[in-house]
């Protein structure tokens, strides 16, 4: 099999944030669930918006924000994701191929605009998200390249992509071709509503290998396995998947593997300004490591530590060169 | 005379700024000189954009921030200036509203975009700004709403207003409509190359007694008066000016009136981020308290105040509710 192009090919939803600060009674006023997901029209978009305080703008999205960080850690990635010919799809845009991401989906002419997430950062640190998925809605199985999956050592899919109604048509298409192409296919279970919304397509891609790394965290498997017990969903996911990473906020990972659980600890983080990212940015780490054939637990290490970076100021991606980062940090990446 | 609906009303160009950060090799690749702002027109704000890294996108603008600052104070604050009918014009008519500002100015429609503003955030946290002006291009006398200004203690122009063609001509107009109310006009140097551009006018305001409250930095103040000397330029400030605050960075600043030169202390930080907004952010502090009938050395402990809280982050405008950090730090706002 020829050497990959890219480490890690990433496909997603193709998203602007919109970053406020507010306070725990907003949650309440809007009955929003504290560090979820929940998806939203044009017209709720608009209402929340106006209810927010200043915001900032900067590009998101969970599997375009491991893949910016991936590219942030020095790794060979690329990226495949809808946004409108719009302001916002030209930052999106900007901000991958700034980063040194082949991104080169075309854009979406004349429809729905680029897709915003409202993201609400209560003093905790914690962000609740309200998604309006705009053009992201487009993406379909015509935009999946080929030639590009099968270049790809690892495609990595978000669960995320069983929201728009074609999304998981061109996510088939793209596992099928990566297998095809001896690659590596990788899912990250994005968010415990959305495992609730598409638990029985998740297991079975899960149980009949069409996915050969999972990514999720505690709430995530726990839903996933429809358990209260973190042990009992690891066992399972240990049981049914290839090879899986779950994290558990500032408890740390653990790696799933034929060779048994290990537990990897986080890296500790002065004050957690912003949650936002965490778990994206823990993927690029491990997925990195994993396209570099690296041990496990090393390739947790990196993700922890881009995990940690992420946090400590506001937004989704890293606000510095991670590589320069991790060097000086002493992780030889 | 009527109590003011407002406490300060402020002109200027309606900006979005694209902070990214870079390293000093790239001021010197681009002959860009630091700290100052210059204005591109739009191929050139797509080439420099196209070598910039990731970005994040926030509402700027001088004396919008000016604005954002004191509305952000608990102070009553409005503003006029120019936006396209587009997604960062949008943007930017949220963050001046979602602060409690009042802002009516229709947008440009079919015309040039919102102006955005690259910012370049070297590592020892000094920015040097390149705008392209697009539709703040078309801020006219039109767009003086005359019972505004009268409505309003203060009216706070930017200097940068000389550089589009017909915002002088809007400048002259609020002011004269602020001293027929018997308001007060205050007039922001902006930049020292601005200062350059339009030393004779900007002289002419001042003696002419078109403008009551000079606001500017040392390299400002020095460049008005074409002096090496501080001392020379604070003496000259004070002789032309009926009231003025000088700021001189990390060593603090003077209030010049009548009374004498008073030197008042710069609010100390940890580490200077990104030095985007210090200026803008102590005008708001300054102007507030002028505005309250403050003594002159309070109204500067709060302009200080405020530019700390800006400069300790990326971004020009406060990352939290400044009239809740002021009262939590002893200041009685």
């Amino acid at each position: 099999m020829a050497e990959a192009q890219y480490e890690v090919l990433g496909i997603g939803n193709a998203i602007v944030d919109v970053l406020a600060r507010t306070d725990e009674r907003f949650l309440l006023d809007e009955r929003l669930a504290k560090g979820s997901m929940r998806l939203i029209d044009a017209a709720e978009a608009e209402r929340i918006y106006g209810r927010l305080g200043p915001a900032t703008e900067s590009s998101g999205g969970s599997a375009a924000n491991t893949i910016a960080g991936i590219a942030s850690l020095g790794g060979r990635a690329a990226f495949i994701g809808k946004v409108a010919d719009d302001q916002l799809g030209r930052i999106f845009a900007h901000d991958m191929t700034a980063n040194g991401v082949a991104f080169r989906t075309p854009p979406l002419a004349g429809g729905a605009p680029t897709a915003r997430c409202l993201i609400l950062v209560t003093p905790d640190g914690e962000r609740t998200m309200n998604t309006f998925l705009g053009a992201a809605q487009d993406l379909r199985p015509d935009d999946i390249d080929g030639a590009l999956v099968g270049a790809s050592a690892i495609t990595f899919l978000e669960g995320y992509l069983w929201d728009p109604p074609l999304a998981k048509d061109a996510f088939r298409k793209a596992a099928a071709a990566a297998h095809a192409a001896g690659r590596k296919v990788a899912l990250s279970l994005s968010d415990s509503f959305c495992v609730d919304r598409y638990r029985g397509e998740f297991l079975e891609l899960i149980c009949g290998k069409a996915v050969d790394i999972v990514l999720a965290n505690a709430h995530e498997l726990r839903s996933l396995y429809e358990t209260s017990s973190l042990d009992a969903g690891l066992a399972a996911l240990r049981a049914d998947a290839t090879l899986a990473a779950v994290t558990n906020s500032g408890e740390g990972s653990f790696v799933l593997s034929a060779a048994g659980i290990e537990a990897v600890p986080a890296k500790r983080v002065e004050r957690v300004v912003d949650a936002t990212g965490a778990g994206d940015l823990y993927a690029a780490g491990f997925l990195l490591g994993v396209a570099r054939g690296w041990p496990l637990a090393r390739a947790a290490a990196l993700g922890s530590f881009a995990a940690a970076e992420v946090i400590s100021h506001m937004g989704a991606r890293p606000a510095e060169r991670l590589e320069t980062l991790a060097r000086g940090d002493g992780y030889a990446v």
